[in-house]
């Protein structure tokens, strides 16, 4: 089960909505080089160059079938497949821009400083992570993987993601060397229509990944049905059938 | 002690920054006509003006000293002395605007469809509310309030500010009658130099009010130091001296 282009545009709405409340706090006037680490199918790059149109902008993503479909969408925008841990472009970038893609690269007390370095005078590092790992529907992916018979299977899926750090460790980090950083965190109350196996597709895209890309296609189904049935009670309905899904994420905008 | 509208402003980029978040989402193109209810001293007028530059606004505020100030911030705009609770101008509007006025006003189940039914159709109420009634600031607001020799005197303090529903209530009060519901959560992490004092500072013209209004001059004097005191042990300073204070506040957007 690869990262899926198809199954990530689903939500193409509220998955943008991060995208644009963070190209708007990016104090860069007019960009001459942006990067997109993690463009993903290239809706975020897209923003990013209607915000930055004089910007030469890369895109990178380590999933030749995201960057295929970025490739796809925007034929004049330069895509490569890359890893962000071990990026080596030096830059200088006016913009670097990383929308929920961190949190999967580790060790941020050595990848933030790296990123900050490879900054113009004035340019902005600018990142959006999901800081759900404490809400519910996460909580139920460990719970259904560690309670079923592929326990063992899974048992790494639970640490692909990178725990977040406090506020205050984010403005040290950051802040080091005389940067300006602006920091917060927002829950998007996402009403879906369809209610739980609506929020089951969700998650498909994105933080169910690392428990489902090991198991076959048997496994896979019996992990689904066990989890939208824990979903259901956790995340009760409205009459209307709508579920709303509150979707925590964290904000950061570095300024040099 | 007054809402006054000079500590109000010693903030001011900070407590901007919500009225344009909140701006940003309204989905409404051109407005003719609007409304600030809770205008204070005319900042999120002015930002409601440049985001709607050929509407009819309307600046509104119950206390007098913030409409003074408002009306010599912007001369050609219409500001009134007035009650939210008791308005009764009949619409519609094309936006109504509350940026962290409604948070004082009680009865929401009765006020909020009130304002619904003042919008024209394709109109947008847009609300901002402070929610940090359970932060340590708040809390440490009410616990110094119980222990002082003043406790009597106050008692009431803690009852001023509406608590605030849950997401889904809020959705289906505003939904009815089919209303588009755009809700979400924003925590400002506010770096404040100058430590405990600077967050005494902050909420003095806020959340402090009306601790301190019942309250004769030594007795505020005592009850600061007091609350100072508590709010040093609850936000350690960085080691540059700085305290990082998490400000969390509701933002929803209901459009017709």
């Amino acid at each position: 089960m690869s990262w899926s282009a198809a199954q990530y545009t689903k939500f193409e709405r509220e998955r943008t909505r991060p995208v644009r409340d963070l190209l708007l706090q990016i104090p860069v006037e007019d960009a001459k080089t942006a990067v997109d680490l993690g463009c993903g199918p290239g809706n975020s790059t897209e923003l990013l160059k209607a915000r930055f149109p004089n910007a030469a902008i890369t895109g990178m993503d380590s999933s030749s079938d995201m960057i295929e479909a970025a490739r796809k969408r925007m034929p004049d925008i330069h895509f490569e497949i890359d890893d962000i841990a071990t990026w080596h472009q030096p830059g200088p970038f006016d913009v670097i821009f990383a929308n929920a893609s961190l949190q999967w690269v580790p060790d941020h007390a050595r990848l933030l400083p790296t990123l900050m370095e490879k900054l113009a005078p004035g340019g902005s590092l600018a990142v959006q992570m999901p800081d759900n790992l404490d809400e519910p529907a996460h909580q139920l992916m460990a719970k259904v993987g560690r309670e079923g018979p592929w326990a063992k299977k899974i048992e790494q899926a639970e640490t692909a993601r990178v725990k977040r750090q406090s506020p205050d460790w984010y403005y040290r980090i950051l802040g080091t060397g005389g940067a300006q950083v602006d920091l917060w965190r927002t829950v998007y109350f996402h009403p879906l229509a369809g209610g739980a196996p609506a929020v089951v597709e969700w998650f498909k895209a994105t933080g169910l990944r690392p428990y489902l890309t090991p198991l076959d296609e048997a496994e896979r189904k019996d992990y689904l049905a066990k989890y939208e049935a824990e979903i259901a009670l956790a995340y009760p309905a409205l009459p209307n059938g709508t579920v709303v899904l509150p979707f925590p994420r964290l904000f950061f905008v570095a300024t040099r």
